[in-house]
């Protein structure tokens, strides 16, 4: 009976959304017990709050009116204490008052991840064809639901100090002359360790960045989305300001956080500072979402801020993810410090969860690659960089990158899947590299 | 330097976007404080599970492992154990295997309240003029989404067993006739203690039901939105089996649960069968909104179904919501059985939250009507009827029902409630009649 009948007809949009690309990893390292993997962007598992969070709940629900106002709807914009907290956060992490910032709770919006929050205001502005401004490379995910909302990617170059303002100017120039000024709606970055590259953008360029943003708004307001997930991860002690905290006038600066990677992704909480004109129209669409996100989860973690126990924690993990990021360095200068020395390098993230590694230019990192290959069968995995760039067509996809990430598995397999993928690269590499050399005598006769 | 920035350009999405109108409401009432809300759509909150909240919390939490791996990211698909125990838990309600439904836990997804997930079938189904079929009237956060989305909704009456099968097949009919029969994609049904009218689609009509959608499903594949939101809360013993259960093929019915009504809304977790079909794409879209709703919560439901603590709980609910239900009927027939006795109704919910009261068809209760005023005035807040229907623009929305809940206060505030908003009908509606009658007395001179 159900073959008979014909199919769905799905939307236009559900037609632009592909699966997220990681999902072929998640179940290739399901399926692979003794793999370790430094692909997945799972936090750190042994130092998640367990302990802080049975005391906070005990805590809430030892005061039963408190624990069945937490159990009822919340509010869709979310708690006021915690938008109140979380904003203070903010301000206590930028040096600034809410004030300076032309800011207040009313511009706090706590949804499911920051995530959410990333997704609805490309929802809320971008109709097919708009244009979104991004760094190349940039997080897979949001450009993955950037390319289902239709969106006009532009991707620019980053360096050690991040997205280039030069190229930044140069693209927004071309688009000046191009008469699509207009269409550009977004200028995504993901400013602090970013993911994928580990990269931070640069305490200097910040100001200018939002000036520059801001000289081209002459055709219509573009959002700044400043996606600063990874923010408070930081390994050293001078982490630059936000972007958002150059802005006087709450303009067009989003600043997205969260508590997944501060404290723990199990409450699928994060939370935006949005401009004026932005709120109402993401609570509107939130409405229709979901109408608030997790009253008890924002409830628990109220309690985390107030309490002290959330700084505390971050306090902790910071250190803990220090030694898992040094751990990794030092494995990669061991094993593959004397490997194409000249062609190969990675970044030294002052912070997050991820080095990007740089092979020489003719090694395939893909997901098809022998490379790929050699290191499944080594017990490692990571991820390719063809999956975090794009999709701009004027542009070619790099294909000798990877991610990789400290974040998930502990110091010994850091050590030992850095081994393994070292042994994997020289295997490959040597190969090709042997290869390479025959085809270049080969062509020379 | 905000004012000399144009404006953001915001997408045809966004501008189609209204907020709820049920904001209007909430700002009122949190003004209000001695207000008696019959509107707010919360469940009872003296009945809500902390102390079993905080007994399952806490056992979590004595297993460390199991603390930390429910504060980890969890699938976007939902945890596979909670997956499987609402998919035999919805079985045992409807007394079918999951083999017999052509299911398995592939076809759960757990969502940010069954809410995300009607929104995103909507969202992967629709272009904007694409055709949903919904009662009238229907469920205003859902029609509000479906504007949203730029949906075409045809609404079909009902009576007191629902969903007329008649003018459903009609519409549809009429639909085929006019070549638009194609559009149809969703046709969605409240069929459990509808909000906002407590009427229950009776056990005989299902059958039909969707052996009607199949009927006319011969030019794309219709969608049956099963919202059984309120299916748990069910005052009488006998409760008919979903629609779902009726299909052996599990082609095009999506059934959506929730544990915010029979269990707690603080979790903000639902979940809804799929047809096979429609797993994948739901899947790609939540993706892009969250890539998984909050696993903590996922967690703890999952004690609480597997300990029995759900059930039992569920079970006192029933009795609770049974006395709420029985208190609002009696002080309606006591204040109201006597007001205008064959143009005054209400409706005898077998279940729910909602009891939809319709006036004499002179009697405007709109928010700008003089007897929504009176109302608040007296101290007590309604939903208009207004609110809930529509927007079908082939129909003229009446304006003299309104929505009653004797969900969110408790028995007391109930009978004082509707003793107030007697009082103000009576006021309004005397008055009215007099002015009826003093215009009718001019017309006929």
């Amino acid at each position: 009976m159900n073959s008979s009948l014909p199919e769905f007809g799905f939307s236009v949009k559900a037609k632009r959304t592909a699966p997220q690309p990681i999902n072929y990893l998640i179940s290739t390292a399901l399926r692979e017990e003794k793999l370790i993997s430094l692909a997945a962007g799972l936090v750190d598992q042994d130092s998640l709050p367990a302990e802080e969070t049975a005391r906070l709940s005990g805590e809430l629900f030892s005061d039963e009116a408190a624990g069945k106002e937490a159990l009822q709807y919340g509010a869709t914009e979310g708690l006021a204490e915690l938008r109140e907290a979380v904003l203070a956060h903010v301000c206590k992490l930028d040096g600034v008052s809410a004030a300076k910032l032309a800011v207040t709770p009313d511009n706090v919006v706590i949804a499911s991840g920051s995530q959410q929050l990333l997704y609805i205001i490309a929802d809320i502005l971008l109709d097919p064809g708009d244009i979104v401004i991004t760094e190349w490379p940039s997080y897979f995910v949001y450009t993955g639901a950037l390319v289902s909302l239709g969106a006009d990617i532009r991707a620019v170059e980053m360096d050690d100090g991040g997205i280039k303002l030069d190229s930044l100017e140069a693209t927004l120039a071309e688009l000046k002359r191009s008469g699509e000024l207009k269409r550009v709606k977004i200028v995504y970055l993901c400013d602090y360790y970013q993911n994928p590259t580990g990269i931070t953008l640069s305490a200097q360029r910040r100001k200018p960045l939002l000036d520059l943003i801001r000289s081209y708004s002459s055709e219509g307001r573009i959002c700044l989305l400043e996606d600063a997930a990874y923010r408070e991860l930081s390994c050293e002690e001078a982490t630059p300001v936000s972007i958002k905290s150059h802005e006087a006038d709450n303009a067009q600066v989003v600043l997205a956080q969260t508590f997944s990677k501060p404290f723990a992704p199990g409450f699928r909480t994060g939370y935006a500072i949005l401009p004026d004109g932005l709120a109402e129209p993401v609570l509107n669409q939130k409405g229709n979402h979901d109408f608030g996100s997790s009253n008890l989860a924002q409830h628990v973690l109220l309690r985390a801020m107030s309490s002290g126990i959330y700084e505390e924690h971050v306090a902790f993990l910071r250190q803990r993810y220090r030694a898992k990021r040094d751990a990794m360095l030092e494995a990669l200068h061991e094993h593959l410090g004397q490997f194409q020395p000249d062609q190969t390098r990675w970044t030294r993230p002052g912070g997050g969860l991820y080095v990007y590694l740089s092979l020489p230019e003719w090694m395939d990192t893909g997901k098809d690659s022998p490379l790929f290959a050699a290191a499944l069968a080594e017990g490692v995995m990571y991820v390719p960089g063809e999956f975090c760039y794009g999709p701009d067509p004027r542009r070619t996809v790099p294909s000798n990158h990877m991610r990789l990430t400290f974040g998930t598995v502990d110091i010994p397999a850091i050590r030992e899947g850095v081994a393994r993928l070292a042994r994997a690269i020289q295997r490959v590499g040597g190969r090709a590299a042997a290869g390479a050399g025959k085809a270049s005598k080969a062509q020379s006769r």
